[in-house]
């Protein structure tokens, strides 16, 4: 099954690449790194990665949208929602980490369904759809193909979930135990809620 | 101050890119991409980045070492372990992640010193060199200018600890809340010394 990482100029580092290094330990998945129209993405702490111009109607499998200041332009970019709301379409499995579910939720695809985002950014976050069900503690959410998360690192918390609901909690905890990391396991517990 | 990322094909994209977006917090740091001969370098999970050719000489700052699968060909380059030495005397603070643990020791910088690594790799990163004080239960250590820590994620715990020690506690908790990162800030708290 195909990973594609959908990125863009800014978006923030670790909301792709650390769910990055968690799918790469699912020898069945192949990751994927796309963009619009192709080549170098600079995200907001500089990493200028390469990348593969999607074409939305070929694209299947797992769709991965992180999120970042980029957003903020991008829930305006009409052409670009058009294109995002093809391969939500065309995906099996679409998960948002960050300001990542703004995208997810300008497409107008999760009216009426559960989803979360960053604390910080959440006013602004609901804003871009009131429609939809805005879950404001949650570490991240899952409804239907939806798996949305909290800000940044919440993301690793969330394809841990997936990786638990695709192939079961033992494969979930051999990966975090593989890259040395504490997993907050309960998708309730969300410590940021209140700080942010 | 720069904070210079090292990459080579096959670096584990977490150890260096969750370092990253914490280090890409401070202001005063500019983080840069470097590798041995410049040019797109892939890592272990497919990400091309894009770097600038190093010069060990020009070179201050922050110097940061992911490890990966690529260490294991790396410690018998001897042009590369000439130039990361170069790179890491001409360095105010050296931090490595993972099995980039091992390219430290093997500049030799780093004899009669504490040091630790990923607890899977921990045999091979000993063998690198003997004369290294290898903490076997250690979530990340501080010795000197070093800073090496245990597996992947342990790197962030890591740089938020170095952040502590430059910036102050308040500073790296307000960063580890902004990322809505759960910090494991006990350095001597490593759950999985005993798992792996």
């Amino acid at each position: 099954m195909d990973v594609n990482v959908l990125v863009f100029n800014d978006f923030e580092t670790l909301d792709a690449f650390g769910p990055v290094e968690i799918l790469g330990c699912v020898a069945d998945y192949r990751l994927r790194y796309v963009s619009m129209n192709g080549g170098l993405i600079s995200s907001k702490q500089g990493v200028k990665v390469d990348t593969e111009k999607i074409n939305s109607d070929t694209l299947s499998g797992i769709l991965l949208i992180p999120g970042g200041s980029g957003t903020r332009t991008l829930v305006t970019d009409d052409v670009f929602i058009d294109l995002l709301r093809n391969m939500v379409l065309n995906s099996q499995y679409c998960l948002t980490v960050c300001t990542g579910s703004a995208l997810l939720a300008k497409t107008g695809l999760i009216k009426s369904q559960k989803a979360t985002s960053n604390k910080k950014a959440f006013e602004w976050v609901k804003s871009v759809d009131e429609d939809v069900e805005w879950m404001s503690q949650a570490r991240w959410v899952v409804d239907g193909k939806f798996y949305t998360s909290s800000g940044v690192s919440a993301g690793m918390d969330m394809v841990l979930g997936f990786i638990h609901d695709q192939l079961g909690i033992e494969k979930a905890r051999e990966i975090a135990d593989h890259i040395e990391y504490i997993w907050n396991e309960d998708p309730h517990h969300d410590p940021f809620a209140l700080i942010n």
